[in-house]
Order: C-alpha cells, then structure tokens, then sequence
C-alpha cells in the first residue's frame, strides 16, 4: 500500500507525540500501530535534541525548516510551530507542492489563514481538529444532521476544566503573551471547543464577550471568557470559560425544537427527545399543565458514554489525512474548518477588546489592528 | 397581641390568594394558620365578585382604591395591582400614613419606584419578594455570609424552568404586552431570581442582555434572555432565561476563591469547600498534577435539600412585615430591595433594546424613552 510521507516542522511537545505516533513508538507503556498509510520520513527543529531523535528514528533531519518543506523526502509537512508561523510555514510548503496538516489554532489572524487558503491549489490541506473524532460528539452531530430534533433552539457550554497555575503561564516564554501566543484561553485552550460547538450548532452571526486579562493570574492575556451569540436562524448560546476554577465544569446543553441534549465532561451524552414538538404543545397544552404529563409521556432518554484514548484520535486523523490524499476521502477538519474557526476567535477576542458586540466573521483589519496594539503594548 | 389590619387593593389571583391566607381558609384542602399580628380588614376592587368575597370574609369592601388607602380600617395597604400602578397606590397610600407592602415588581420604571420610596417617610415600604425565605437560598447566603468561601468569581444561572404558551399569554389582554405590563420575562417570570441572584452575588456593575422578543411566541415583549454581568470586584456572571422550553433547567452555579455552590432545581444544593484557596493552590501547584490529587484532599461537599410550602413563604412575608411594624425586626425586603431589582430589570431591558452593554443602574430616562417608545410602537 502506498504510504503518505509526513515530515514535522516544529519539534516540541506536539512534534515529538506525532514523531512518536507516526513512527510506533511506544506512549506511557502503550503501543499503538503505525496510523495506515503513513510513515515519518523527515523532522526539523533547531534543537540539537532533534539531531539525536532523528537518528533514533532513522528519518532525515533538517536544522532548516525550508529546506524540509522544499526537499523530495516527504510527501506532506506537519505543522506545530508557534501559531504565529503556521501560515508562513504552510504558505512555503503547499508552494513546494507539499501537502499541509496544520496544528490548531490555523493561525492567530483569519487573514492569515486566508492566505494559507488562497495559496492551497490542489494540494490538501488540513487542520488538527482532533477532538472532531470524539465518539460523543460525533454521535450527536450525526443524531443532529438527521433533523429529528429540529432546530436548534439554544446552546449553553461551562468549559472550566483546564486549570492553568501562574507557573504554567510562566514555564514558556511565549505562553500567555501576545507577541509570543497571540493571546491566552481563546487561542490556546478553546480552539477545540470553538471546533466542536460550531460543528454542532452551526456557525454565530454575532457574539459579544466580555473577556477578563490576567483573571487571577499574572499574564496579559484574557484567561476568563463569556461568549454570547446570536446564530442565523434566531438560537442563542453562550460559552463560558476560564483557567482559574480548581474543580473545572464541563457541561454543554442544547435545547431544540423537538429535544434537549445535555453532555457532561465532554463524555457522557443524555439525548431526550420530545414525543411532539415544543410547537405543537404551545398550540395544545396549557400553562401548568404541560410539567404534570408524566415524563415518558413527553419524551424519551438515551443516554451514552463513550472515550477514546487521545493517541487513537490523531492516528484517526492521520489515516484520515492520507486517506484523503490517497483515496479522495473527505478530510476530518479542512482549511476551511480551520478558518471558521479562527474567525470566530478572532471575532471573541476583538468584541473583549472593544466591550462590545462584533459580527462574525469580524473586521479582519480592525481585528489585525487591535491585536498590534496588544503586542505593542505589552510588558 | 396588637394586630397589623391589611387592606388589599386588587383582587386579581394574588390578591385572593392573600385575601384568603389573612383570613385563614384552606387552599387547596389545605390549612394554614392566620399570620400571626396580621389580619385583613378591607379589600378593593371594582369586580362584583369582590363584593361577595368581602362579605364572606366579613371585611370592608371599596370599590375606589383611594378610599381603601384613606380610609381608618386598615394600617397598611397591600398592592397587588397591575406593575404600572403600584408607585400610585403606594405613593398615595404612603401620603394617607398607611404602611405598604407591595408586589414584586416594585414597578416596571426604577424612577417610580424612587418616587415611592421618596414618599415613604417613616412607614414601613415592603416587597413580596417572598422567595427570599426559600430555605435552601437563604442557607446559602449565611454560608457566603461568613466569607469561608471567599470573594465570588463567576455565577451561571440557566433559569427555564417556566414554560408559557401562547394561550397563556392570550389570557389577560395586559398579558405580554409593552403597554400592559412593561415587558416579558424581565418582569413577570425573573423579579424574584434577579432579587435572589443579588442577594447571592451582589449587585453588577455593568450587563449586556441578549433579548428575543416573541421567541417562538406570538407576543411583542421579550420571553429568551441571555444576561451577562460584570461584578464590581472581577466577578463575572450569566443568567439565560425564556419561556419556550418544554422541560426547562434550572441549574445555579457559583464559584469563588475557596468554593464552588451548585443549585439544582432551586432546593437542592451542593457546597464544595476547598481545602485551601485557589490563589494557594496557584502558587505551589503545577498544571495537570491539581486534578489528580485525590478529592478529598482538594475538597469537602455539603449536600442539602430543602423544600418549602409555597404558602408558608407569603405567611412569613406577612409576619415579619407586622413584626417590623410592631418591634422594629428587620424588613426580609425593603423598598431599597425592590428598587435594586428594578433597577437590574431595567438596564437589562434597555441593554436588549439596545443590543449595547450599559451600566447598572442604567440612565433612567434613556430606559424610560425606550420603554414609551415601544409601547407606542406596538401592534
């Protein structure tokens, strides 16, 4: 079978898990296969580390990125640069006729991403939205897409449970600054779930955050978020999140026209589906009357758990990747996917900023401009 | 034993309710004692029915609200009146040395209800807010009270639990209407949770109110709010409340420094007490090690339910609004309460209006604008 040559620009915690992943390494005394129809053939970093890992794996290594992305070793250039370079680094290599999977967040900037878009041509290019391949949610997307529960009505995610101390922030020099991160929980621990809510909920038209800066922490950066929105068809959400709750929630509820789903630690699913309509109680049922039906009489309950080890979900998006590439198989999470995702960020981070409601997508100048501000600013 | 002699003007659902707590009749085949130091001794209003109910209940019928107020057989004046005549009846009976303990709202515009408490003088002016003796809210803001929790953080109310069809709003021609009632949600279902929710968390500083009128229902005002707020010391908060989902949550949650509160259900509560405050754990714990600290070692929980007779609340309102009187025991709402509220109720309107963050209180003439505009405007 015809194998995808990946090679990894950027060799930190990221690099070296997909390093490992893609080469059967074993992961906390656990092995996994090598994901179907890809092998590791070249990694670059700086770091004289990498000398010794690439021996250790007997793939080709490069000091210069560049050099990696224009050589005939590999097929396709994994991306886990700082977010800053991911358009720099993806721009160079579809030029070199290299396919891209790019780490999360696409990029800081949505025109960034833009660029890496206008500059794909027939080459694939793909984002790390791992987390797409979650069993639960990918359970609910489909009990969504059938339209059984009709339209969206709602959407509700408290999203607390990354607790990030001040030695966290501090163990990067990058971590939680502007210049080095582009910003703090919206960047770096929310892309997924930005991912994942409009995935099942479809995408904002406006939103309005009121985000906090240093929330009880030392960075400049917002680590403490509410999001509002307003969706195209009339549906209001919100999105709650923070690093600084020691007994994080993670709970999503959904309400539809014909439905309510509640998911619990991004794991445990209860789907409830209305025996008619919230229409059709509202033209029978009267005030007072409708809580007194019994409840099997209302609706019915499924609930379901389900996990997945992290490792099983790159190596889904791996397979998938070249799959794609091999085969024609829709990729997982597109540039496209990657996109929307940034634009929404972008749109949370300058309502933050401005203290009030954005469109989405955003100003990509005025978003641009706020951020240059930031950097400047910074201490 | 002095008695405190009530007259009640208007005999809408409340007022009967009231009438028959004050004279002892069973509700629903069920018995309460009279109120102790209270009784009633005049009712108003223009229904002929009422005149049966006063003989009946062998009190002083008026069919004009002002004699009520003027007259000598009562001390104090009940107001279960339409929303826009309370400051009316209040300020007038306040003027003819009558106490009044009014209806939540205070009023639907906060400069009413300032000129009620202008006039107020040295009577008594108490709110039904008779939910602040709901036992679980009130154990809870003893726990806060004692500051072993430390300074709030973030509050999160999903608060649906009142589903109203359009015939419930066809009902009563006031009903869902600008002119009729001032509102929807703001003032008819929310009065006692945004009283409740200052209570627990103190008064915002500034909110942003995404409003949807006549979601999923055929009225002009608004019924699906999603409310953020700013507290003066860093805290943040929402509150999403409408009136079309057929299985409604209701889920309170409250983290501070040294604790998390979850309320479900409005009587049932979970306190979390950490171990050691958050800031601790942030200067001697690294990420990722936090959650695996067993849970014992990081937290104790405190589980309570307690329920009440929705009949022993308003029996307590009474009592302690006659102790007051009597002995100068503390009012469980003030005119000041019923103020803060309005003045909640009013920036959130106005911010929906607007679709703008505002402070709180908001400018009271741009809410008073706002609001003749939309009863001018309406169909």
């Amino acid at each position: 079978m015809e194998k995808l040559r990946f090679g990894i620009v950027g060799m930190g915690v990221q690099g070296k898990l997909y390093a490992a992943l893609l080469t059967g390494q074993s992961l906390g005394g656990e092995t996994f296969p090598i994901p179907e129809g890809c092998e590791l053939t070249a990694v670059s970093s700086r770091s004289a580390e990498t000398v010794d890992l690439a021996k250790a794996m007997n793939v080709a290594y490069f000091a210069d990125w560049k050099a990696l992305a224009a050589s005939d070793v590999c097929d396709a250039v994994i991306i886990t640069v700082p977010h800053y370079l991911h358009h720099e680094v993806a721009i160079y290599a579809l030029q070199q006729g290299k396919h891209v999977l790019c780490e999360k967040p696409a990029d800081i900037r949505a025109s960034d991403v833009e660029k890496m878009l206008a500059t794909q041509g027939d080459r694939a290019l793909g984002i790390i939205f791992h987390q797409r391949t979650k069993p639960v949610f990918r359970k609910l997307r489909e009990i969504i897409a059938t339209g059984e529960l009709g339209n969206l009505r709602r959407s509700n995610w408290i999203i607390n449970s990354w607790w990030r101390p001040d030695s966290y922030y501090q163990s990067n020099v990058w971590r939680g600054t502007w210049g080095g991160e582009g910003g703090g929980i919206v960047v770096n621990q929310l892309p997924h779930q930005l991912d994942l809510w409009t995935g099942l909920c479809g995408m904002p038209e406006q939103l309005y955050c009121l985000a906090k800066e240093g929330a009880w922490r030392d960075i400049p950066v917002e680590n403490d978020v509410t999001i509002t929105v307003k969706y195209p068809g009339g549906a209001t959400g919100v999105l709650v999140s923070c690093t600084h709750d020691p007994m994080g929630t993670d709970r999503l509820e959904l309400d539809f026209d014909k439905g309510k789903i509640l998911v619990e630690d991004s794991k445990k699913a209860t789907v409830y589906r209305f025996i008619q309509s919230e229409q059709a109680w509202n033209e029978t049922v009267a005030a007072g009357v409708l809580e007194r039906i019994p409840a099997q009489e209302r609706y019915t309950v499924e609930e379901f758990e389900m996990e997945q080890h992290f490792a099983a979900a790159y190596i889904e998006i791996f397979e998938n990747f070249a799959a794609h590439i091999h085969s024609g198989v829709p990729l997982i999470a597109d540039g496209m996917a990657g996109l929307r995702e940034v634009q929404l960020a972008n749109a949370i981070q300058l309502s933050g900023w401005k203290g009030l409601p954005v469109s989405v997508p955003c100003d990509a100048e005025e978003f641009n401009a706020g951020l240059q501000e930031k950097i400047d600013t910074e201490k």
